[in-house]
Parts: C-alpha cells; structure tokens; sequence
C-alpha cells in the first residue's frame, strides 16, 4: 500500500506537530514530479572542470581561484532556476524563492562545492548541484510552496563548516584568523569571495529561523554501497572527540637493557592501540575509535622508546557512549602503565558535540524513499557537515546516497548518476513533503 | 684457597694451549703489583675537561677539537708510561712496550676516549685510562712482560667502530666517505687527527697478529648493579640485526569507516610490537628485542592510518638464534596481517654477527678477579666494542664494571671510582697472566 505524499505529510507530520495540512494544486503536470537526472549529472560534470586535477578528481579549496570560477557557475544555474541569488555576508552563495506564505519561516536545502586538495567530485558537489536541480524542477513544473525556500551553497565546508557556522553565530574572531587551505587568512577568504568578515552578524539565525533544512550528501562510508541500499537516512552527525595521547617510560640503551628491565614506551603504547580497538568494539553500535598518528622519542633503532605520541578520536552519535568509552580506555590505559612502569597522559584537542536529525524529518525522507520504490538504511555520519551547525537553528534532515568502495576525499571517490539522481529525488520529495506538513 | 697467578696461568693457560709457563722474576717491590688507584681516577677527572657540557658529561665525537685536546693528554700519559707512542695510520693512539721475547705477537689492550654527542665520562674513558694505567704501573714496577704489548686508543669507536675496524680490514671506501658526527666524511677526519686514509694497508694486521686482546669497560647495562656484583665476565659481544619493517593497509576516512571495514596498519603494527615483545622473552636467554621507530602515514588523527614504518632490532650472543626469533616474528606477522587484511615486508638494514670472547681469556679474568676478591658474574655485551673487530685477528676477552642504574649514552652514566680501580686491577691481573701463559 502507498499512500499520497500529501495525505502522509498530514498524517505523520501534521499529526506530530498539531498543526493541519493544507490541500493545495500541486504540480500543473500530470506526470510525476521528477528531477532531470541528465541536467543534474551535466552540472556535476560541468562542475568537475574546476579546479580539475590531471590524475582525477579536483583541487577546489574554499577561495580559490578554481572556488570563485565554480560558484560563477553554480550562480547562474540558480539563477537558471529562478532564484534569487545573493552572495552572504558569510561568503555562503543563497538562492530563495518566495512561497504562498510571506511570513513563513524557509525551508533550507543545500551542500557544499568546495574540496579538499586533492579530492574527488561528489563530497559536497551531489548536494548541491541536486539542491539547485529540485529548485529548477519545481520552477519548472511551476510548483509553489507554502514556505519560502532557500538553496544554500555553504562556503569553506572542507576547512570548518565556516559558512554554516556563520548563520549559527559559531564563529570567533579566532576562527577567522584561521589560514584556509588556499593560504589565505578565513577573513581574508571570506571578502576575497564577495562576503564581508566585519558584518558576520548580519547573516546570524536565531533558532526557530529555519523551518526545517535537509542536506543531500554521498555517504563517504561503504554501508550503502556494501549492503546494495539505495538511500541512506541519516539518524545524525556523530560527535567526534580527539585526544593526544603521551605515553612515557625511560629511553635506554636496547643493547644493554634486559627485557625484563625496560620501561618501553612503545610496548605500551602498542597495547593501548590494540585496547582501544578491543574497548571500541566490545558495545553493539555504529561508534568508531581510531589512533591517526605515533611517534616514539628518540626514534632510533637501537635506543628504547621513552616516549610515544600519539592521537585518540572517538565518535558517536551519542555523546555518552564517547564519554563512557573514554573513561574504559583511559582506565585501561592505567592498567596498562602499570605492567611496565609507563605513565598515560591525555589533552584534549577537540570535542564536537553530536548532531541528531529530526525525527519528524527522517520519517518524510523515509517516505519520499518509499514512494520512489528505493531502499533505505538509517545510519549515522561518521563525518561533519553542514547540517550540524543549522540543527542549532532548526530540525535537519540528511539523505545519503551510496559511495562505491566507501572512497572520500580521493580522485577515486564515485557515487553512480543513476543513485545521484534518486538521492536528488528524494531530496524533492522531502522538501515537498515538510512543505506541505506546515509545521512549524 | 688462592693460588699464585703465575702458577694459575701455568695450569690454566699452560693445559691448553701445550705451552710452558716459564716464571721469571716479576715484580721488583714485593708489595702486590696493583694499579694506582687515586692517579687513574685523576686522568678520568682531567680528561672529563675535554668537551666538557655544561649539563654534565661532554660532547667529544670522534675528530672534533675535545678529541684531538684529549687525545694529546692521553699520548702524554702513555708517554708517563715509558710507552713508545705513535698515531697509526688509521687514527689510533698506539702507545708499545717491547717485551723480552722481541719476536712474540703482542697482547694488546685498550678502549677509546671519543663520546656519543652529550655523552657521558665513563664509556670508553674507563677503558683508555686504566689500559694507560696498567702500562704505567708496570712501568713503575719494572715489570719486564715476555711479550711486547701495546696499548691501544683506538678512533671513533662511536661512530662504528673506524679505528679497530681498520686494524681486521673491514672499513670500505663507502665508510671513508660517511660523514660522522664530527661533520667531517670519515676520511677526512682521519687526516685530521694525523692519519692517512690512502695508507690504511699499512695498519691492517693478520689472523694470529694478537695474542691477546683486552678491554675493561663499563657495562652500559644494569645487571652487575642490580646484583651488586664487581666484575663482569663477558661471554661475547652480541650479533645485531636490524630490519626496517612497512605494514601496509588501507588508509581510510576514521568517522565514516566502520570497525569491520578497516584495514588498520597502525592496528597491525601495534600487534607487530606486542608480539616481538612475547616473542623475544618466549625463550630463556639473554636476547633481545626493540621496536624503535615507528611512523604512521597519513598520520592525522582523522584519518585511518595506511602504512606505518617501523624497524625490528634483535640482538644475542648466538646468530642462529637472532634468526630462528626473526622467522617466528616473520611468521607470526604473516598472521597478523591475516586479521584486518593488512601486510608485513621486511628490510634488513644492518647484520653484525657476534664475537665470542675466548674461553682461555674469560678464565684468565675470572682468575684476576679472583685473586683480588672480587665477585664475578658471566654476561653478554649488549653494546659493539673495537673487540669484535680485533677478535677477527686474535683471541678476545672483556672486562665489565659495574653503571650506576644502568644508565650509558648520557651525562647521567656513572661508575664508582672503587669499581673502576677494581676493574683495571683486573685488567692488569690478565695481562700478566695472559704474557704468563706464553699460549700462541
């Protein structure tokens, strides 16, 4: 059984917030609403010639003179999809579209088009050249929605959600001291691209100022792609927290020092790494733990390691369990000292708090799956996005598409056009669907 | 019961080699022919001044100013000694005495006086001084020996054993044009302290050019300290091999990589250091092994580490054990690897096969120290000596005193002046019962 997306919005939405879903005319086709997979994937592949590498994929740093040539381009397809295109105080490129409700509060949509250097044409990209695509369909198919809408394309994602977290009120003084990737200074960067540094406060969102915001993004893991499902719901964006770790013993000579006389720092910290793995994976759950970097001290191969550094992150969707894992490794890493005379030492480098997405909003993404006939999977984002920072300003909703071979932030990175393009569908689904509830 | 040295060296010495003990008059005073305690430690005071750190300890690498300042001092002592000094062609201080039998092979003693840089006053100085010392009383003693006998400061032990290796024929024109600590290519170095790289033919010697070597040292190791024991017997100087090991996996975005999905090397290579570790102490012996350096690459803390280098060190006094623990540890890495889809590739870096000291002169030491009241234990050299070059050549034996804590290759090393003098008694004890012996 299916039942019309209208009827469910009331039904699942209405329902939760009280509020009453309003019949209206909906498309002035009979065909059913669909983007253009061949114009979104001609975009992306448009898109892919800036800052094109020689050996694939893209080097397309926030503020750069490949970033500048790419959002020109992406300006004029929002433009194409008659928005109304500014550039932000925050550098965020913004496309609105007025709806029946003047005083409604928007919908918000969009992703990113910068990368990292070195990276591929999909992190980002597939979110928001979909997001301009779902304005052109409903321009197109001459759909008005009750609420405003806004296509968004978040400046400098890669370095720090610096466009999202300006519209949250994130950003310090420090942060725009900050040197991008592309050498320049955030502030520097942020004018460079058309916005203004001294007049962050402008683009500043209270909460309750977004109706609601979903974000189209390649799932940068390989569950999708391992498991053969079609989309992706995102239950929420992990915390992630780091430490580094040191660990000290007594450097001496490996000639001359017994086994049983030594006090190996890097005997240690090898049976850390091995706990930490051992603790992370001892609760059911989707949590991840991971040692990034070591080094031992003195680092030769005939002196016994008195001491190693090395990194500790954890992440989960619940900041709980990051907190409860953390202290079982760092007891255990007591006990570990212990066996050879070693002492632990953690400093914090970074706690980012865990994002949830609405439930309300995962249900209308469920359903926009179902009505296309596509699988689905709730999952968590192992990784950072934009959506984090709005969810201060209102509910988020995530869609993933499949990444084949989980690969992110490569030249190899890849999602198939036809998964793009059911990603794109259910973004407008979704939109239509939490525009259509009049929840507010 | 003790019994005289002489008639010792006739029963022990004399037994084994077929040879004839013939006494002779030995010493003209009838006190008991031992070192000068108080001036030995005063050369030990005064050539600490050499390079002197302000930290403690001195920075005195082979073919610097302090070097060639201390290695001045050092030919005045042995001049003080009525040696017959001369710098070979090789670098070495090389102080003769001649002995009755003007046709006998020499029995040779000595250490060297170059430091690691911030080094400490005891390793190689304790050696050099009481090998000058011991020539010193025999001089002052009138002590005719049967044999001449040389006493050797040999050059830039530290940087790999140069002087000594030229002497057994084994510096390469490669080691000549490595630069050493001093900033000076090896060959230059040795012109510098009055050698001649073109001419080291001329300071190569024979099989059977030694009668005998010598060397007092200290022990660089914690094990006559810990068992509060005088002198150590050392049984050989252990074979070092070393490896540079790469683990190679799949580098990895931390937060979007499942557990199960990884293929940590960083994982593998914490394993690869616990079980060197169980390997190394799974058997009784003296053996050991060192994991020194290790590096992960990408080596960010959000980034699951693809490769990771590390090296593997492995020493004992018998090289067929070295590399029976280097097949299990290579087998065991093959299963390792097995678990998380990671692999193992080793790179020999350095082989240095042990030198065993000879057992006639390990109880020609054990006798001394006997004599003298002195306990005595056998144990390995953890750490090369210029003996394992000159064992190529003759018979070697080697004397251990007592490190405070173990501690070496640090202003922090030290040796108890009452251990020292100890050890240079003993020193003195073996030459003469060694020329005693008359044993070829």
């Amino acid at each position: 059984m299916t039942i019309d997306r209208r009827e469910f919005a009331a039904v699942v939405i209405g329902s939760l917030t009280g509020a009453v879903a309003t019949p209206r005319a909906s498309a002035e086709s009979s065909a059913p609403l669909r983007v253009n997979g061949d114009r979104l994937n001609e975009h992306l592949a448009a898109l892919s010639q800036f800052g094109k590498n020689p050996q694939g994929g893209v080097s397309r740093v926030a503020y750069s003179q490949a970033d500048i040539e790419a959002r020109a381009a992406a300006a004029g397809w929002m433009r194409d999809a008659l928005l109304e295109v500014a550039i932000d105080r925050a550098g965020n490129l913004v496309g609105r579209r007025a709806g029946r409700d003047a005083g409604a509060k928007p919908i918000v949509f969009g992703s990113h088009i910068d990368s990292v250097p070195e990276g591929g044409n999909y992190d980002g990209d597939v979110g928001a050249i979909s997001a301009i695509e779902v304005a052109h369909t409903l321009a197109e198919r001459r759909v008005i929605t009750t609420r405003p809408f806004e296509v968004v394309i978040w400046t400098n994602e890669e370095g720090g959600l610096y466009g999202s977290r300006a519209w949250s009120g994130q950003l310090t003084a420090e942060d725009l001291a900050n040197v991008s990737s592309s050498g320049l200074r955030i502030e520097e960067g942020i004018r460079h691209i058309g916005g203004d540094p001294d007049r962050l406060a402008d683009v500043r969102r209270a909460k309750g100022d977004v109706a609601a915001y979903f974000e189209l993004h390649i799932e940068q893991g390989g569950i999708l792609d391992a498991a053969g499902i079609d989309i992706g719901i995102v239950e929420g964006i992990v915390g992630i927290c780091q430490w580094d770790v040191t660990v000290t013993g007594t450097p001496n000579h490996a000639g001359t020092t017994p086994m049983n006389q030594r006090h190996d720092a890097l005997l240690a910290a090898a049976r850390f790494v091995e706990m930490v793995n051992r603790v992370v994976v001892s609760e059911p759950g989707a949590q991840v733990g991971t040692v990034g970097r070591i080094q031992a001290w003195p680092g030769a191969p005939n002196v016994i390691p008195g001491r190693v550094s090395c990194t500790l992150e954890l992440r989960d969707l619940d900041d709980a369990k990051i907190m409860r894992l953390y202290e079982r490794i760092r007891s255990e890493s007591i006990e570990i000292g212990r066996q050879n005379e070693t002492t632990f030492e953690f400093s914090a480098i970074e706690a980012n708090l865990s994002a949830k997405t609405d439930a309300r909003l995962r249900e209308v993404v469920a359903h926009a799956a179902r009505e296309l006939g596509l699988s689905t999977r709730l999952l968590p984002s192992g990784a950072g996005h934009d959506a984090q920072s709005i969810a201060l300003l209102g509910p988020i909703g995530m869609i993933f598409v499949p990444s084949v071979g989980g690969i992110s932030h490569s030249p190899r990175e890849f999602t198939r056009p036809a998964d793009i393009v059911n990603g794109a569908n259910v973004l407008l689904g979704a939109v239509l669907a939490a525009d259509e509830g009049h929840w507010r």
